[in-house]
């Protein structure tokens, strides 16, 4: 599932930070409702792998590639102690992590999207397979915190329509074999960069009329 | 999956009627809770296709058939359009989103026990898959919405009861061959019957004593 | 997945036995809860095989051992009769259930960290699993109930952290084919003490500082 010309290695570190980042947010989550160790662990874990995990299962790929390669699962461990050290330090550092969370929002989209197309699947449960890959985690997280689905409120910014645009961006990539480390990279970017304006601006899904 | 004898077309029509109906459910769900257009697709997809997504992953049949015919996709986001534009409409036609969704039940609850009876389950595995099948979506969508499951609550009419009464019926007609067309039909037609006579008069499943 | 030595039948009472209490646990929860005989059910089920069946998906071993042998479908209907019937009953043996359940999350843990291991994963992710095993139905209950997760709470006492020890004792002991019927069942009885002994003087796990 490597894109032609991406370094493995570099695929990997990006893959980690993204796991990190949305690892960092479950937990944070966890602290704030004065969750235990094993609350906070638990939803770092289901919160950066969740959605990976989903597709994989979803994709008849089992076991899922977070369950063969032991760092995916350190790495929620390491965002746990982070957070019951120091989750004030965490909380201040939002604005960074506001930023690689919308990095990894862009690669796992990607990532997903081109791995359900590598598996055959048509063009819509492709685009489906990429959003779950970006977004399941959080749900999961926020549904196990208990807490409406942050995707769904009405007053969050765009998270699951820029996912949903650049896993589009890949199902036209793809049968023209136009998916490469640039045009990835050029995807992941875009959605990076909707998110951030997002976010800045304070852009919002429209809701049911009337 | 097709019964001797029912045309595949029909089957496929009514398997589509029955994902509108549960997708206009969650939809509708979504857009009472006030959610953005991403959680309103969310429920209404969920709401449609978690029952069959569930019993699909759990016998080991993946990609689920939801994910393989991207019909099943685009007529949840056909029930988003519909609500997003109108859903005090789709409110006024709740009668015959009734009598719909009782067709669902049925029909769900047949196809998901013969589909699990098919790859060789036991009887009480096949029944309970039955019933996940046509009842597995809607908890789902509560659970995600933050609401009790519905069909949990003491103030429900019947609904996973006769879909579990299906289920058997369905058990028993199979290992003498006697599942076809029309013994399917009927057996559809009597969970649709129970469930709407349970809604028009207000049956309900008992609760723990005392 | 049997240890050599271990009698068949002995473990499957062991397992069985686990699967009754785990399923009280559910079914009492949803009588408290008010809910109807099919949300009493749904949570005895839920309960005492969503975990081992979460395992089985990640696993892709499915169909589930829960839905091979038939009994592990009918002891949760046995807990809902026993529920329906007599739940203050039930309530009044809340003693002896805690026993029980403590012998159920030992057991779970190391069954289903041995599975993992069965399997080919490494280290970590089977102690994931045999986690998930021993505390996944307990998390799925509370999450369809609409409760937070039981184990997340910091004024639990300890759980998911015997679970982990055990698992943990399991990774050690595997690589030396030092796991057998006498040090599984001391494991299990370790994972026992420590659960119990939490229960009586309120230990409970750390949460975030601050």
């Amino acid at each position: 599932m490597t894109f032609a010309g991406l370094d493995p290695m570099v695929e990997r570190v990006l893959d980690l930070a993204g796991v990190l980042v949305f690892a960092l947010s479950g937990a944070q989550l966890g602290a704030q409702k004065r969750f235990d160790t094993v609350g906070i662990a638990a939803l770092a874990t289901a919160t950066a792998l969740g959605g990976g995990m989903t597709r994989d299962v979803l994709l008849g790929d089992t076991p899922p590639a977070a369950l063969r390669d032991q760092m995916f699962l350190i790495v929620p461990l390491v965002a746990t102690a982070m957070v019951l050290v120091g989750h004030r330090a965490v909380e201040r550092i939002s604005r960074p992590v506001l930023v690689f969370d919308a990095m990894g929002l862009g690669l796992f989209c990607v990532v997903g999207t081109a791995k359900a197309l590598d598996h055959g699947l048509g063009a819509v449960p492709a685009v489906l397979l990429g959003v779950i890959t970006a977004v399941g985690g959080g749900v999961i997280r926020d549904t196990l915190a208990r807490d409406v689905p942050w995707v769904f409120r009405p007053d969050s910014t765009l998270y699951a329509i820029p996912a949903t645009l650049g896993a589009v961006a890949v199902v036209v990539l793809w049968p023209n074999d136009a998916l490469n480390a640039t045009s990835a990279a050029v995807v992941v970017a875009a959605v990076f960069g909707i998110r951030v304006l997002s976010a800045r601006f304070g852009w919002k899904a429209p809701t049911a009329r009337g």
